[in-house]
């Protein structure tokens, strides 16, 4: 939350912040679920809550396709591939190399245990399930004890405008490796969608609510496009914080950073958190751009310099204890 | 075809029965595939024509599952499991014993590499091709050379009327294998269903039509129940060929026998010839069943007699080279 006076930086998350509390994440793919892992491992994981962003679903192969849920749910249930940091660990690809043979495009690579999640979500949903019934039963198979929700249960695909045409998502960031020019992002549907069920009460009775290190155009702003959720992060009572996903003007990975220059901001952890001026109170800052502190207090938030690089999983626990002490 | 007059057996086969003529077969899955490899190996593939079953045809995990197609398509493209039949050949299992860990039933086993064909047939129906097509597409990329028609395009699951309640065909013969008591056999929308392009054409302009030896009831059957197409062999000017299923009051494989004998009929291969006297000319009988000549001769049918049991690669190539030599 926000004060309505922007430029005041104000001290939020006055609630108790041990282990009783309860917190909320707002979740893109690899960078959030290597936070995520690190703030199951020091807090309960049954006190966490993850709003996944769906914006990078895919239709492939007549599958329904939920990367970001994907990737945080295999890294919560310890089953990914730490190698790519997303499918699943020990996975083959006879299915793929198959369907290859009949001249489908294999671009968007899925291995055959991760074919069995897709072929389970689509078949779930052609038979009346919702996104979120299909997200909790997968991640409660897999042993997940964290929440994980998807944003909403509508299907509201990330449309890419570049020098070279529309694309989905999937297309710009795997087919063509995120090398054309990038004009505008838009979310199909978006306009209609509704948070799924438990999102808004996750983001309003949270103690403290985190925006994961993640891509602001295409993991987080379809979050905050879903009518209803930003409102929701501007009037929790919770402290919202960011983690920045920039470090030294760098995405540690995916588009990040040619985004913000594409699309005219400032391609440093400022530039995002400018983004976000409107609800988050604190701002986690690397190391490495500690001189951005007061231009970023500017904004009204208050800033907290730390290491935010998760290399290891010491790093990941170590960069959630601290997130976590700034709530206490 | 058949002459009107039923007592009257009458020598057919008149055409050229050189490396031009044109053969078309009514297939089930496994027998039919057998036999059809053997015939693909003395004549040229190119000139045969396959009316396969889709009566067997279901939707499992949401996929379009088509066995019989897909075995007689794997058994000529070379890359079939002989080991079971059915399946293709060196695949894993990774794909369906991850579907388990979602609690799916995992009774109806396919491989990795067999997963895409029927993820790529799934997508191809839903974005409007017919089952002609994805079969057509399916063959032409395993490099068949022989034409594989679905009898229909629409889709006729085979129910089972059992002792235990109506199953899907393959509830009953996989899951419940074969088990419970047959006491009827229907096949969805079959009524309103249509030959698929090109059948009607393939039994009326061949030299000779051969029914593989297949069951009866549930490989057979569905094809001839299609409307137009028991007409058609009816009215063909082609001899048409069928090849015992049933060796010695037993079938090969599958539930031919305790079907035949569930449902009232002489469990033998006469039983066979008397469901097929309205259409066939000339019926192979088994050596083991060389006393049944005579009786089978009096449903109007010419009888040869010679070993069908194909165990070896030489078995399917003599009895298709024999089979060949009833047409010259």
């Amino acid at each position: 939350m926000r004060d309505t006076d922007q430029q005041t930086p104000k001290d939020k998350g006055q609630r108790t912040t041990g282990n009783g509390q309860k917190i909320t994440a707002l979740a893109g793919g690899v960078g959030a679920a290597k936070f995520l892992l690190g703030l199951t491992r020091v807090m309960p994981p049954e006190n966490l809550t993850i709003i996944a962003n769906t914006g990078d679903d895919v239709e492939h192969f007549g599958l329904r396709i939920s990367p970001d849920i994907d990737t945080v749910t295999y890294t919560l249930a310890g089953v990914i591939n730490e190698a790519t940091g997303w499918g699943l660990a020990d996975d083959s690809f006879e299915c793929l190399q198959w369907l290859a043979r009949y001249d489908e495009a294999t671009w968007f690579n899925l291995g055959d245990k991760d074919f069995a999640t897709h072929i389970y979500r689509t078949n779930a949903l052609k038979q009346g399930k919702t996104l979120s019934d299909v997200t909790r039963h997968i991640s409660a198979s897999l042993g997940v004890r964290s929440t994980i929700l998807p944003m909403s249960d509508a299907y509201t695909p990330t449309r890419v405008q570049t020098d070279e045409g529309e694309l989905h998502f999937q297309e710009y960031f795997v087919r063509r490796r995120c090398e054309p020019q990038v004009l505008e992002i838009r979310f199909d549907n978006i306009a209609t969608a509704k948070p799924a069920h438990g999102v808004l009460a996750a983001i309003g009775d949270a103690d403290a609510v985190v925006i994961c290190p993640s891509n602001p155009f295409i993991s987080i702003s379809p979050i905050l496009a879903v009518p209803g959720i930003r409102k929701a992060l501007q009037q929790t009572a919770a402290q919202v914080i960011a983690i920045t996903p920039i470090i030294a003007g760098q995405a540690l990975k995916g588009p990040a950073a040619d985004m913000l220059r594409d699309l005219g901001h400032e391609v440093s952890a400022r530039g995002v958190a400018a983004m976000y001026q409107d609800f988050v109170n604190l701002f986690v800052l690397d190391e490495a751009d500690a001189a951005l502190q007061s231009s970023i207090a500017a904004f009204g938030m208050q800033v907290a310099v730390m290491n935010t690089l998760m290399k290891t999983l010491a790093d990941k626990e170590q960069l959630a204890r601290r997130v976590l002490a700034l709530m206490a």
